[in-house]
């Protein structure tokens, strides 16, 4: 770390849900499948966008002339884990934004690249026993030229977050290490680069019933 | 659907943080890198194991001597989504449990198949900017033979879990599909499937360097 400070949470307080901005609990009833009455407990959050989904994230792929494939992580201090997290660049979705503008605003904030979403997933379940919090993932290409210069981040007032740019072939060896060196890696990243190691370690399980050649 | 009746929330209301039992709302109080003094709120469980970790998951993978190798999905009515949820095998990490056995545990619960963990995950947060939940991802090898009949679950009272296998390589396209059926797809077990999508439609972006033959 270059800064004067490590970050840290100095007090940690019970929060009455009347003076919470942001988050909420909320107690929900519900029919079981039986016909039983039950009731789940339900952390939200107050900010949903108007098209119902909270969060997008960018699995991002820079192509470069002379470089291998890679991928842009930002590593940022997370009061709600007090460490360091590695993820792939992610924010909420404002009012009246769609998930890729969304995407490519936020990957501009806080990489400083410009990049161009060729996907996006439906929006799927941050920890469905938990809370209704939700997300996009959104893939996006971000094309460099040889010798262009690292860009400028553009991060709101008191947003201080680090750029790691990892070859697509070493993330999941990498994602590991950080966990060892202390970082907290994000779930949903981590799914992804270990589903892609998995698919490269065993090919064979993924092949499409008639489509043995070369098996 | 069998069940007689169609699981609904019919209630949601604002739930005080002294009547929750499982979640909680906290404040933190925390010093950023530039010195100053920050508030961020938190959602926590309040049941989280000795070992630190809340939960675990069982990236599952079955192998039958005549049948392509598939995974088991589970789906349930989740009250915080008022949907059902496709999800791979999970569960919360009883006290003085370790996540491999937990994994076991949940997964003959849940699924009534034995299985045999093969990796485990550093603990990986659910979603770092709300919550300081986390789990660990267990990779789970199920044997069957020929002929083995479908083991009954062992869902505790009030559990109603559906099962659905669902071959290896068609995992992807059928989480598709359930999203556009309706159901929530979790947020991890769809980043799994997407990086071995990815990994499979993308293959010379994961190549390492020096092992370039083919390419």
């Amino acid at each position: 770390m270059s800064s004067p400070h490590q970050p840290k949470v100095t007090s940690l307080v019970d929060l009455p849900s009347s003076e919470a901005k942001w988050i909420k609990l909320q107690k929900a009833i519900y029919r079981d499948a039986r016909g039983n009455e039950r009731i789940w407990e339900i952390a939200s959050r107050k900010t949903t966008s108007k098209s119902g989904v909270d969060a997008v994230a960018m699995g991002n792929i820079i192509y470069h002339p002379s470089k291998p494939p890679s991928t842009i992580l930002v590593i940022q201090f997370r009061p709600p884990l007090n460490a360091f997290t590695v993820e792939w660049p992610a924010g909420l979705i404002d009012a009246n934004e769609s998930a890729e503008e969304a995407a490519v605003r936020e990957l501009y904030e806080e990489t400083g690249y410009h990049g161009k979403v060729v996907s996006t997933s439906p929006a799927v379940a941050a920890d469905p026993g938990m809370t209704n919090a939700n997300m996009k993932l959104c893939m996006v290409e971000i094309q460099l030229k040889e010798g262009d210069p690292e860009p400028e981040q553009h991060l709101d007032e008191g947003e201080e977050i680090q750029r790691v740019n990892v070859p697509l072939a070493e993330l999941y060896d990498r994602l590991e290490e950080f966990a060892k060196e202390g970082y907290v890696v994000a779930a949903k990243l981590y799914h992804w680069a270990a589903g892609v190691q998995y698919a490269i370690d065993h090919p064979k399980l993924f092949e499409k019933v008639g489509s043995k050649e070369g098996a």
